[in-house]
């Protein structure tokens, strides 16, 4: 199944290239501050699915293209994201700006990003104004979390996981704490919708892409990563209780580079989507934190 | 106005030794998840406060040491962190392990916490199982975020700021990222209550201090933070749109040291409150990840 936020918080089930308003079926009010509608869903997710699957075949469908897709779980918990989880991508890292830790993901760790920083399919990346500062793509598969818990095994991991999206995670290249270089407003592209673990089988090898104006920059595979996807939970467990809704972004491929004003980005990964995203540049986001030489 | 969560979400109003239950005033359904319920209050306090007040003038009162009291904000939208933010507590770092990065935080910026790492002053702080590795205590003051925004101004600031509380940053030393090491469950005790921000008038000067089975470890005020308050706010809404309920952890001063299982922590913040918190060696909370010497 694929589930949706659209048009101010609605709660939505994609067919092809349409979408049903199942909103008053889960009993979720569009509009309400926190929006935490699709918390809701996904934590009573195996009592609504029968029901959702009835309604979405007869309710009423509106053309996909009608609609404005949002980010599909706007206030988790937290998102959780891997560094340096891909050999290539670690490598890269090292000829280029040797801004890189001594460890790989393996004994790094994880890092979050601000919830503030999602945004959805129809969300531009908005720049900040930074002088003499990159601001790089990654192409990321995202987990959501499904069922919650602390110490999770690596044979129960699966249980957990709700479903997946394409995530984009966008980082101003620097020194400085890496959470504030990845935690801009519009820096968390999530979407198009949650696809659920069932139409996602392959898990460790899932094709993902991303272009720039129509060159492909990244193209990796989930069996490449260096911490896989039921590590990554149960590492992410043994230090933090899992919620339902929880993000985790799971690491860049190789081919991470900068992306300017005027720049469409486009992420694919096969069985769960595809987002295309204006870039965006504003004349706002500075502080004197950015304010001294890179190196 | 001392505003407190008990009870499993209830909303109270502390007065003195006693505490009144507003929650059907505020319209707060204890035990929802997720536990958003002050996040409501905060959100609409403006409105709210004339009422609060008259209804706290007359209604039953419980006695503080019969309820338990609750992190105050258990789901918000992050838990914002300033790192290097006290001078003498930079010198201490680099004399002793040597792991700082090369700025202050008016160069470093910030990183969060997980919200799921944020605990209430009747919970123990509970170590996890790591071998050859030293859990500090640091001790904080909280700012809790008021009306939202992005881009603040410094003069701006203030009138952002809800209210304070006390906050114990826990972090496990190391060189792994900063976020795995300070978001184990329960490594961010805060409370008792939100103190509203009009009871703190002197924001500048606020005398704080912590003390380990007795013996002070830490002990220092706001005016020799190198980022002072309206400045965090400026940087962070800088980078992330801040919403009501934020937390700011401001940094902590000299003197941060091991805590080990059986100890009690006191912390106290003059105008803002105490909590006196038990420390428990667990036997969980181990992963390779932590499975490497320290330097």
């Amino acid at each position: 199944m694929k589930l949706a936020s659209f048009n101010g918080g609605r709660i939505g089930v994609v067919i092809e290239d349409d979408i049903v308003d199942v909103s008053e079926l889960v009993n979720v009010t569009p509009g309400t501050w926190p929006p935490v509608g699709m918390l809701h869903v996904i934590d009573r997710f195996a009592s609504l699915r029968g029901k959702l699957d009835d309604f979405a075949q007869t309710a009423p469908r509106i053309r996909l293209a009608d609609v404005r897709l949002e980010t599909p779980v706007a206030w988790p918990n937290k998102v959780i994201a891997f560094p340096a989880n891909y050999h290539a991508h670690v490598e890269e890292m090292k000829r280029g700006t040797g801004l890189i830790s001594p460890f790989k993901a393996d004994g790094q760790g994880f890092f979050l990003k601000a919830n503030s920083s999602l945004s959805g399919p129809a969300d531009p990346i908005v720049l900040p104004q930074i002088p003499n500062r990159q601001i790089h793509h990654e192409c990321e598969l995202a987990i959501i979390i499904g069922k919650g818990g602390r110490e999770i095994s690596r044979d129960d991991a699966l249980t957990h996981v709700f479903g997946y999206a394409c995530l984009i995670d966008v980082v101003v290249r620097g020194k400085e704490e890496r959470v504030m270089r990845k935690s801009y407003d519009t820096f968390c592209p999530v979407g198009p919708y949650i696809v659920t673990a069932d139409e996602v089988p392959d898990y460790d090898a899932i094709d993902l892409k991303l272009s720039v104006n129509g060159e492909v920059r990244q193209h990796a595979s989930t069996r490449d990563l260096i911490v896989d996807i039921p590590e990554m939970i149960r590492m992410a467990s043994a230090v933090m209780t899992l919620y339902p809704g929880d993000i985790i972004a799971t690491g860049t491929p190789a081919g991470v580079g900068p992306i300017n004003g005027g720049d469409k980005v486009v992420i694919e990964i096969a069985k769960v989507g595809s987002m295309s995203i204006d870039v965006v540049q504003s004349e706002g986001g500075g502080h004197p934190v950015w304010d001294k030489p890179l190196n």
